[in-house]
């Protein structure tokens, strides 16, 4: 499985994936799942995905070679909008389908994608969107600014509870972190490193691209810091009365 | 959706569900998941269930009067052991696929259940179990002692973190609403009121039963100061240093 998680704040958006990919538990590899498209000055574009890795990467492949959108092949360098982006990220999901969809279901294998696409262009507001396998999507808004794909529950709770449209991105950032460690710990088909990636608002750049590992010492101590945390929080909790 | 977690614990059992089915999102109702079994002095046992609530009541109708064990009718009242009560509801979930696996298949609902089954039954120490539809089970041990059915992901990070067989009784009902409110938070198919079980080791009785409401000063109080406390500990972690 994966996990993946973008938050859309108001400084900027926030996007963070697993990088494991398993066909089966006893073959787990080390896969990126996020893929950059950035024009600086112009647009800068994030896709993460998850979902069967042939799918991944053909649509990938398909968004640098050009897909069909109204007739015409286009790339992420030419939509003129994040919107007409989704359209055309959607659209490479259903050329893949179209071409590899009856080989898959002969096999009794699923087409099985979602992607998360945050990004801008020019003078536009950050957006982002969920891609789903039938290549339609829907949109974060401010009241649920983030969307996630792949094993999403064991990390919700935490956003849910906290995050809002004006966390700040090294908020954001410390929350995405928490939010997969909780993915991490209890699943064992979401695996480190993971890939960070920061898209400060109207710097039409990437702001910030790291690969946290094992040994990164700020990850390491968040989830020894978290861990402690949620214990004595838990400790300081006052005990039922009605137990005796 | 339902989720019904138990803990096996060095000093006894803690049990608690929710009460919401649902027939699609717009059919909503509370039902009951925990059924227990008592003879004062000499056994307690009790189940919390998962899944389509047709095939959950029929099982515990059928283990009231009477589950084939080896060829001879055999009620919860006179198993000699924990094993053997395991061994008796997965018989009665095999019962009720035979009668009604067939039904549901043409109609194309699939035969859907898991239960949780924890107790004690005389000198011998409490156990926990996990049925699943097809009548086997796997039982809970001191390096996983909980038993998760249902929508089990949202309320396991808390678990996985702290819960260990030395905790003592008044922790694990603390720890259980914790991981329960993380799930009713997140997903709405989870939902008030809870069913607490408590029972004590070596009492043979059940030492609490209680019905938690929205208006349950405890749990109210619980769920308020454990997303403050959530949201403080966040708010104390340190920013990533590398972000500038």
């Amino acid at each position: 499985m994966t996990y993946c998680v973008g938050l859309l704040l108001e400084d900027g958006l926030v996007m963070l994936s697993d990088t494991r990919t398993n066909a089966g538990v006893d073959n787990i590899s080390v896969f990126g799942k996020t893929y950059l498209h950035e024009q600086a000055g112009e647009r800068v574009l994030a896709l993460l995905t998850a979902g069967n890795l042939a799918v991944t990467q053909a649509v990938w492949n398909r968004l640098q070679e050009g897909v069909r959108l109204d007739g015409v092949a286009t790339t992420l360098a030419q939509v003129p909008s994040m919107f007409r982006a989704a359209q055309l990220v959607g659209a490479a999901v259903r050329e893949v389908f179209e071409a590899d969809g009856p080989g898959l279901r002969a096999q009794g294998i699923g087409f099985d994608v979602a992607i998360l696409l945050g990004g801008q262009i020019g003078a536009a507001a950050p957006r982002l969107f969920l891609v789903y396998a039938a290549g339609n999507f829907i949109e974060a808004t401010a009241d649920t600014p983030f969307l996630q794909v792949g094993e999403h529950k064991y990390g919700k709770p935490i956003l849910d509870r906290v995050l809002n449209p004006t966390t700040p991105l090294a908020d954001g950032v410390t929350l995405a972190l928490i939010s997969m460690d909780s993915t991490l710990r209890s699943n064992l088909t979401v695996g480190l490193p993971i890939d960070l990636t920061v898209i400060r608002r109207d710097a039409l750049a990437v702001a910030l691209k790291r690969r946290i590992t094992e040994d990164d010492p700020y990850f390491a101590f968040l989830r020894q810091r978290w861990s402690e945390s949620l214990r004595e929080a838990y400790q300081a909790l006052p005990r039922p009365d009605w137990l005796g």
